[in-house]
């Protein structure tokens, strides 16, 4: 049989793993979950999740299988086991929880569960009355065997039921069903023909903010007590309360970078510039410096990393923006002029979108024959910002360079910071959006912005949530951005501002607002069509009226903190949409896996008018008991409303609140809960 | 870099191939279809079917580009290329012609196209009558670089452009958006930093009669004169022209070898036995031999192949039972006892369903400690067949063996045999059942028998015809077997016959019936809620009247012949279901890739009533304009209809035909055809 085993081997794709014991390894082990294109990119998970993994495990015949999922961290050679519970058509699952971030690996083995097999064979001709003597002395056999694989106690007690079993008493059947032995001999299992799934799976853990986390984005410049000075990051210090008052964890800095001068931008992105101009912060790069630099009128570095420390105190972690374009002023244009790409005059190749032309950035060429270098410097940028106390990193549109750098310089950088997280700004088609994802960014930006009807929010959030997408792309839902002013927001009035944030809060566990512009409901846009905001805060510098009577900051603290106390709004993993006859009111719901924490969303999406109708919650979700009333208790009004069943009835006033966020009290206090009764 | 790049590429599961050029290869080929199990089997198709690949495949930005599907035998080192055609959101489809039954590998490759990026950008500056002179430049760059990959009159042209893009004329504006020079650029691409995908995916591609045949099963020692008389295989000749006459192109027999004595079962499968009873085929292994030998009552090895032969003259091909099991009396259990399970006691283990007791069969024990002997021995029985002119072998219960045997086993026969085909007899779990479907069967047994009303038809063949199960899962329906007579055919009279025989040639390309009880309207049960034939054909000797007056003989010709004739009928990757108002009739279509053969099928599925309701077909499904009225042609009774739109009337009465199989004859003849017209 040699030579035929080997030329069955060599075929092509054949596994020859499974040849030495092919004809004793019954168990297959396939449709494993997750597994991101078949094992190329790790799943995805933050610490105090759960992983859970399915697989179809099965083998030929009628035999009893068992199955374990094993896992370990990268760093540790020992495999810890979990044992896999069987579903229904031959899919089982097993969970593991995650306490500590990091790499991890995962894999599944399986087996012919001899002596289970034999125990329900036995079972069924002792109750069919039928002689089961060699029954019992092949039963013997699997005990033996099973005794020889144990030791102390165990093993004691295994021999014990041997002998029982080969004494020729009725006491015997007794013995081989007893429950202990079945215990026992699942602890001490024939694995030689176990088949052990064919790949390590990877799993990237990381810390909890990648899962949860609440963004505020804002220019510091604008941090000043006036439009006419250009705030510092001192000034920004002062802006820590305010933001933090709302509840957000993450503060967000557009580039912080000396910005050039060379074709500036002046205000709402005109080609003409006052010498007042201050500059898009996203043109990078002057003679003061480039990415490792900081724009001097923002302050010193040691400014920047007082910021740091300062933001820390109030529950803020600094977010940095990662944007790889320069301007001709950047010093890498004249030490590195072979990073960009030249035009036939030998002139560098300005950034263009036909027949538009950005004659102020200097695209960066990754393409170039010294991409090494170019990648090594822009992996040193990062690691710079790390050693100052950063670790989120925004990237600025991260799809306009090639894939395989972003999968290595994350890998780097996790590899000495593996707390640093990262978030892809880009906004472009999905294959693309999601492989980048894949490559290891921790958060995504998503097409939430444009997601309005009721239809389009189940389907995109269907999508992100509940298929495979889920197990590699962290959505993060922004309503506005300094780029994207929507329609909806321009023409929805405060209503639609408040509908907009209640659903990115609740729908997503990541979420974030560009402010002040977002709570004081700026809504003007460039030109009509435009989703550029007027007098963009891009290219020139705002005085925000932060006390302005309609300002949103409460309602956002309200959310915020309803985020913060409800484990189920921490996850997008448990979102359910549930039907609702009215197309303008959307219904969601999310819990946590224990189903203590359930939180049944309601918002009406048409700002303009008051909108009722019946939502269809199933009790199973909600984990309420259909035949018994429970309370809705709204946490954004402190209401509470009895409902019963499954069928109940919403109406949501725009111009009051467009949405309630309600806690499923699944246990009404009833007479026998006071003193008096009895 | 070298460093780093080496600690990138030593990351587990990541792929080095990818380091060398990892800066400059941008496309991504991801989610290709198919591709089953990873890569791990072989997708399946027939000569004279096409392979459509589809993939994701895109790049970082904006840039153009271009895609390959390469294909090989694997006996040939060359690569054929064919270009991939962009659908939408990233996806491509390439496509080729199967003439060839073979091994086949199939990959993709893609890459940026430099010159089409140029191109689309040069266009629009040029119609926003921007200066392009340095543009042009760069363009004749790239142009000239293609004429140094081309050669003869190519070179020549290109080079002719090349030297008309440096001149000075407006001329060269013009050239440079030639469409010559566009499809010239295509022909000699820049394919240095192309990605190719990571894996060369298998193909196995076998004759037309693995995708389309009609199979009929019967017993040879029915065909006798009588029945108290053993038919033999010369007997078998004479009944030939039946079978082919009624348009089977696959004569399928039950195990032909000796059958055992030891507890062989009576009649009616009973454990009592009359020394005439005839026992089960099944029961294979007398004194006179095992599984290469032939029941001494049917003839002589020289009579087989005499009947392979007229067969063959008839347009049938032989189809043999291969039943992997022993009766006590099989020479293996003297000459291989290590080959069986033994007892306590020393013993061979019998058969056992606890607590049922099969005394008459031992199954052979695929985990001994001998088991590469016993797997050799298993293949030689293959392999002497196939010697005797046998190339289908109908494999009894294949998911009691185990699956590295079947992947073994097959590939083993295939090499010597490529035109060997298989047909997996596995009733049994779904996932089993496809497992051994990807492990190398050609064919299987399916769920068809069970399924009856409309929802479960619908859903199971959209199952099997419309997912990935469809590239390596093919169907062979079978409304009845020796072993399954279903409660429809039971309860439903002829009627229930004729719906089931025109859904298995319908909706499967491949099907069969076990006759000739099928189209003698066998339908009695041994006992009320079995599914088994009263006084069964697995152990006693029929007499068939054949020349029944109500014989389904003439509707079966007639349904084959239609399959014949329609090459709609022979693939099942074409079939729609259509929407029906009437729940007891069913309507679906296959239909050729251009489209010139269209059927559509209605049955009423009641055997009871006449059931009439409206149809909704596609109108491009059926390739007919939904303005104009179109003939549809019932090819069961050559009558026509006049149908117009979409929506049209069906009636149908199951004591006549319960169904009509129409082609749709897109054009009616009209006023301009006749001569006198003008």
């Amino acid at each position: 049989m040699k030579k035929n085993s080997k030329s069955y081997a060599s075929r092509k794709n054949m596994r020859p793993a499974t040849i030495p014991d092919m004809g004793r390894c019954r168990v297959v082990i396939e449709s494993v979950k997750p597994e991101i294109d078949g094992g190329r990119f790790a799943a995805k998970r933050a610490v105090e999740e759960q992983m859970t993994v399915e697989a179809d495990i099965f083998a030929d015949g009628h035999d009893a299988v068992c199955a374990l999922l094993l896992y370990r961290k990268e760093e540790t050679r020992r495999w810890t086991e979990t044992r896999m519970q069987p579903l229904v058509n031959d899919r089982w699952r097993g969970t593991f929880e995650l306490n500590e971030p990091g790499s991890y690996f995962y894999t599944l083995q399986g087996w012919v569960d001899g002596f289970e097999s034999w125990r329900q064979a036995f079972a069924k001709k002792v109750d069919a009355g039928q002689d089961v003597t060699l029954d019992l002395l092949s039963g013997a056999e699997l005990v033996g065997l099973a005794a020889n694989r144990a030791s102390g106690e165990d093993r004691k007690l295994l021999t014990r039921f041997e002998v029982g079993f080969r004494s020729e008493s009725s006491a015997a059947i007794e013995l081989a069903l007893d429950d202990e032995l079945t215990a026992l001999m699942k602890e001490y299992p024939d694995r030689r023909w176990a088949t052990t799934y064919d790949k390590e799976l990877r799993l990237s853990v990381e810390r909890s903010k990648a899962r949860f986390s609440t963004w505020y984005e804002l220019f510091p410049r604008s941090c000043a007590s006036s439009a006419s000075k250009h705030g510092t990051f001192r000034d920004c210090e002062n802006r820590l309360p305010y933001v933090a008052g709302m509840g957000f964890d993450v503060l967000y800095l557009p580039p912080i970078h000396p910005i050039g001068r060379s074709f500036r931008k002046g205000k709402n992105n005109s080609l003409v510039t006052d010498p007042a101009d201050v500059g898009s912060p996203w043109a990078i790069g002057a003679k003061e410096g480039g990415h490792k630099a900081i724009h001097p009128e923002l302050g010193s570095l040691e400014d920047f990393k007082r910021l740091v420390t300062k933001a820390k105190e109030f529950g803020l972690e600094l977010a940095l923006d990662i944007a790889f374009q320069c301007t001709p002023d950047h010093p890498y244009v004249k030490q590195h002029a072979e990073w960009f790409r030249k035009r036939a005059d030998g002139s560098i190749q300005y950034a263009e979108n036909p027949p538009k032309k950005y004659q102020d950035i200097y695209p960066l060429d990754f393409e170039s024959e010294r991409w090494e270098e170019l990648w090594n410097e822009l992996k040193s940028v990062m690691l710079f910002w790390c050693e100052q106390g950063v670790r989120i990193f925004r990237v600025d549109n991260p799809h306009t360079k090639p894939f395989p750098f972003w999968e290595w310089v994350i890998t780097e950088v996790k590899e000495q910071y593996p707390d640093a997280l990262f978030l892809a700004e880009a906004f472009t088609r999905p294959k693309v959006m999601y492989r980048l994802a894949k490559l290891g960014f921790s958060q995504s930006y998503t097409y939430f912005a444009w997601r309005n009807t009721k239809s389009e929010l189940t389907q995109y959030f269907t999508e992100l949530t509940q298929t495979d997408v889920a197990d590699f792309f962290r959505a993060n839902l922004w309503p506005n951005t300094p780029d994207i002013l929507t329609e909806y927001l321009q023409f929805g009035g405060r209503s639609a501002f408040m509908t907009r944030l209640i659903l990115a809060a609740t729908l997503g566990a990541n979420y974030g607002i560009y402010g002040p512009a977002f709570e004081l409901g700026e809504n003007l846009p460039r030109e009509p069509g435009s989703e550029e905001y007027l007098n963009s805060e891009k290219y020139e510098i705002k005085d925000w009226d932060l006390d302005k009577p309609d300002s949103l900051k409460e309602l956002i603290a309200r959310v915020n903190r309803i985020r913060r106390e409800n484990r189920a709004l921490q996850n997008d993993r448990s979102l359910r949409f549930h039907a609702m006859d009215n197309p303008e009111i959307i219904a969601f719901s999310k819990r946590t896996e224990d189903r203590r924490n359930v939180l049944v969303v309601v918002v009406n999406l048409d700002p303009h008018h008051t909108q009722s109708g019946w939502a269809d919650l199933s009790a199973e979700e909600l984990g309420v008991d259909p035949q018994q009333p429970y309370q809705m208790h709204d946490l954004l009004t402190d209401a509470r409303y009895l409902w019963h069943g499954t069928r109940n009835y919403v109406q949501l006033n725009p111009q009051s609140v467009p949405a309630q966020i309600f806690r499923v009290r699944h246990r009404m206090r009833r007479e026998q809960d006071f003193d008096y009764f009895m």
